[in-house]
């Protein structure tokens, strides 16, 4: 399916210019004219793809989302408990410059999903998937004796999720008080106290 | 001096019809000519005080963290150390809908904060504000006892606000999950930890 392939890759290039554009030059900036003409489409082409800014938005975050969690997978090879919670929390909070940039797509996209129902549940279904992560960290942990904490693991989950989504904008905003090296304090001292 | 107090209600009044129709209506359908019309003015009046969206959604914030911060004084009543961390987490947390829907002004104004270095100015001195008044808390904690972990008041202080951000996004976007029940223990579990 030859033309299958080829609209998947149209699919994927524009997410790529999209992400970097929103996250580069502001969400304003990024208008469908700009990203059409940075990919050399036409802006006709581009809307058969994405037929609206929230349409590529949404493709932003998802983009974001699914290579942050790859970079995860990547780092943790198979580590768990304890320490693969660390390696998931210090690869979404903001302390590199890609994952800098990336929550630059962040919170664009919380400010449209507040008005956009498709937006919104794209966010609960990425919050579910991390969640769900954490839940399995925190399992393991508890199985190998290394999680002790009398508090249920459905409140820490929701606190390290608060955290997470909350230094993205402090980082970002605040970056002279937020530093990645009290980010990483931050989550080293929670992780601390689970034991 | 009649005039510079006509001036001023009227600044007021535009705040206050800004942050309500921001909150209920969403950032993009909270146009100047919508605001002005809310309130009776001219859209050139209107003009006079607040030239652009950009300064309009300032004015919203700055409401919004003053009102905060007024409820907080009006039920610390003076108490501090725990108790009064406690009280100051649960009035910034979207727990109640007035957190709720003052939250909605929190997230387009992170957004274009991100590209106006005047609303980044402006958060950067109300998390100032707020971490400093946590840090008041934790030293008063220290010297009655009730505050013993060994994590620097900094990495605490930092943690709090990240969450205090954090559950802001969380609340609004996937209230399914993070609900006000689930932010009280949240705030109980981090707190009961201190000691």
């Amino acid at each position: 399916m030859p033309k299958q392939v080829d609209h998947d890759e149209r699919r994927a290039l524009i997410a790529e210019a999209t992400w970097r554009l929103i996250a580069e030059r502001g969400i304003d900036a990024a208008t469908m004219r700009e990203i059409s003409s940075s990919i050399g489409m036409a802006n006709g082409a581009l809307k058969y793809y994405f037929p609206d800014k929230n349409a590529l938005v949404r493709t932003a975050f998802t983009h974001v989302f699914e290579a942050t969690n790859a970079r995860i997978r990547a780092r943790l090879a198979g580590t768990t408990g304890l320490a693969g919670l660390r390696v998931f929390c210090l690869e979404v909070m903001p302390v590199e410059d890609v994952t800098r940039l990336e929550a630059r797509v962040v919170l664009p996209f919380w400010q449209r999903a507040l008005a956009d129902a498709e937006l919104a549940a794209v966010y609960v279904e990425a919050m579910a998937v991390w969640r769900e992560q954490i839940h399995g960290f925190l399992r393991a942990g508890r199985a190998d004796g290394s999680v002790t904490t009398g508090v249920p693991d459905a409140v820490l989950a929701e606190q390290l999720l608060a955290m997470l989504n909350g230094v993205q904008a402090l980082a970002l905003l605040d970056g002279g008080a937020a530093t990645p090296d009290l980010q990483r304090r931050m989550i080293d001292a929670f992780l601390d106290g689970l034991g």
